[in-house]
This record gives structure tokens, C-alpha cells and sequence, in this order.
């Protein structure tokens, strides 16, 4: 029996599985709410698609921003739509410290506790207020690829990768959606630490 | 006798041992040669030692250089000394994006087809021709070190560490040598994707 489970963790941690899951490389972004929109670039305003993302409905904006904090200040940092209920930064830890700022790791949407930031734009500013994340790596998928996998909505997982900067990311949550697209997520430096780039293929083990 | 091996396997991958190796995160930062320390800084210049590192003999100098590559510079890049026979500027991968130059993934001295960038000194301007690098991860130790986790010179292992953010980073580079002192050098990237500090303890996976 343990050497049923021993081979079973082997399996799982060696990878005998397929590199199969595109990565999605996250630069640092913001998602607007409209009344946020608004305030930035003025009354009325909508934000305009610049490019579709992998996620379905998703979109880079041709809007940009500025975000300001205490130490520095970050240009040109990219609007997502389509807007959301509340206004959220995601920003990587070397921008933590370009703005002197302090953003814990976090899935999207969980700000309790988060951290502050001023926006600027062309018509006006907004203060974040506990709305500033790193974004915990993770993956999308649609509930026909968590059957596949065997893994269910936040469930952490392990993700192997290629390369000569190969790593095994540890403590990657699953998410689950009927519109998710199969997708890794990770920001600019766990991309750059690991030599991936967007659209590399990785490998789920559990 | 495969129970055996795969037992082995489980006992390295899992890491049934010890985080006893410190983390050293390294910044950009430049090693001059002297005749490079003159032409930045001025005939007969010697570089003031400002903060000694852990590898004896190390240490961080008081002088700071602007790195410039054919998209943007990077300037108060750390020099660090003593002075070597050959100058090598060690960057990050978003550092060579910021430069717009490109810099492979090199053990320190290996500088064969390796990146370009120009030196500004307050004396002067030095050319980098195939002098700059990203510093594949690695680990110093004495062979007394080495005997102890039973690996040899220029063998590759895994590290893992801990924390929410937590990595195995493979293909880690043993350099073992008398003066050298047990840390896992990594650049401000890899310690950022793996939330690890100067100082973090990690453990060696063979």
C-alpha cells in the first residue's frame, strides 16, 4: 500500500503528465468600475477594446493610467474591461516597491485588507483604497477541463514548466467557470524567474 | 529494487531534509575591471568598500554606474567589488526589457555571445561588448558543504522553499570552493516569484 502511494506521488510530482496549459502573462493592470471610468476620462465615458484577451469577453483597453504612491509612480499601466462592480490594481512586488506601496498576495476580488493607490488620468483622480493586489497565480478552466484533471475550484495545485529556468510553481489555485478558458496565470516576474512567456506550455500536477 | 529508487525519488522531491541554506537575492549590479574602474571614475581610482557581502572578500562598493542599452538606462547600478580581470554587468530579464538589449542566462564568467550595454561613470563611459549576463541560479558552498549534501562542482539540483509563494527551483547550479560560503544566489525576480528574502532559508533537493 505505501509503495502504491509513493508511486502515485511520484507520478504526480515527477510529472508524467502533458504540458497542455497555455501561459498567460500578466503585466501589471487595473480593472475599472464605470464610476471609476468616468472619473479618470470624464463623464459618459467607455472604456474602448484594444484587443481581446484568452478569456472570453476580455479585453485590453486602449485606456491607460497612471498610479502614484507614497515613493513613486508607474506610466502608461493598462486598463482591462469591461469595467467591474469595484475598481482593483494588479500590480507585481517590484512595483510594490517603485510606488512604496504594500499589496498582499490575493485571488481578484478578495480586497479585504489590500492595498492603496492613486489613480491618474486624463479628467481626474481616484484613491484606492484597499483595492491594490499581487495577484495569486492561478488557473482558469472551464468545468469540462476540471474533470479532465481531476481538480476542482480552489483546489492548489502544482505547475511544472520547461527551459532552462525551469521551476515546479507550488500553491497554484484552480479556478473553475462555464466561461473560463484553459489558461496559467502568473505575473511578469514569476514569468521572467521561470523563462516563460505568454502562450508556453505548462504541466498541472496535483 | 524500483520500490527502492522510487522511494529515493519521493525522499529528493519531496524534500525530507533540511532549510538550512541562506537566500542571497541579487540585484542588478556591475564587477569592473580596473582599468574600467579608472575610465568610469578617474586615474588611480580605487573603489570604496561601502557594506561587505557574505562570500568573504565581497562586498558592495560606495560607486554606482548608469547602465544605457538602445531603449532606456538604468540608473545608481551597483558596482560591487573587489575588481575583477574582466568587467560583467548582471541584470534581470526585465532589466534587458527596459534596456532593449538582450542578455542570456550564464554562470558568472561564462561571457561568450553575451549582451552589450554602455557604462557612464562620473570620469567616463566604458563599452560592454558580450560582458553582460542574467546569472543562472546557484548555489556557493565550501567542499566541506559539499561532502555533507553529497554533491559535486557544476551539479545541478533543486531547491524548494517555503511561504505562500513557494517555488522548486530546478536546475540550480553547485559551485563549490574553498572561500565560498553556503548561499543561494538568485536574482530579484526568481526571489520575488518565490516570495523569498535575503536570508529565507530553502533546502537543497538533489
Amino acid at each position: 500500500m505505501m509503495d502504491i502511494i509513493l508511486r502515485e506521488k511520484v507520478v504526480e510530482q515527477l510529472g508524467f503528465a502533458t504540458a497542455d496549459i497555455p501561459v498567460g502573462v500578466s503585466n501589471r493592470h487595473v480593472h475599472l468600475s464605470q464610476p471609476d471610468v468616468e472619473a479618470l476620462f470624464g463623464a459618459g465615458y467607455a472604456l474602448t477594446p484594444l484587443k481581446p484577451l484568452l478569456q472570453p469577453g476580455q479585453f485590453a483597453a486602449e485606456e491607460c493610467v497612471t498610479v502614484v504612491g507614497p515613493k513613486g509612480s508607474l506610466s502608461r499601466v493598462r486598463v482591462l474591461g469591461p469595467t467591474r462592480l469595484v475598481t482593483q490594481l494588479e500590480v507585481s512586488r517590484a512595483d510594490c516597491f517603485t510606488l512604496g506601496i504594500k499589496a498582499p498576495l490575493r485571488e481578484s476580488g478578495a480586497l479585504d485588507n489590500t492595498g492603496d493607490a492613486l489613480l491618474i488620468g486624463p479628467a481626474g483622480h481616484v484613491e484606492l483604497r484597499s483595492q491594490v493586489i499581487c495577484a495569486w497565480r492561478h488557473i482558469h478552466m472551464s468545468p469540462q477541463d476540471a474533470r479532465r484533471y481531476a481538480v476542482s475550484n480552489g483546489q492548489r495545485v502544482r505547475v511544472s514548466c520547461n527551459g532552462e529556468r525551469r521551476v515546479i510553481f507550488d500553491a497554484v489555485i484552480v479556478r473553475v467557470r462555464d466561461d473560463f478558458a484553459l489558461e496559467f496565470h502568473i505575473d511578469t516576474e514569476e514569468a521572467n524567474a521561470a523563462g516563460l512567456r505568454n502562450g508556453a506550455l505548462v504541466t498541472l500536477l496535483r
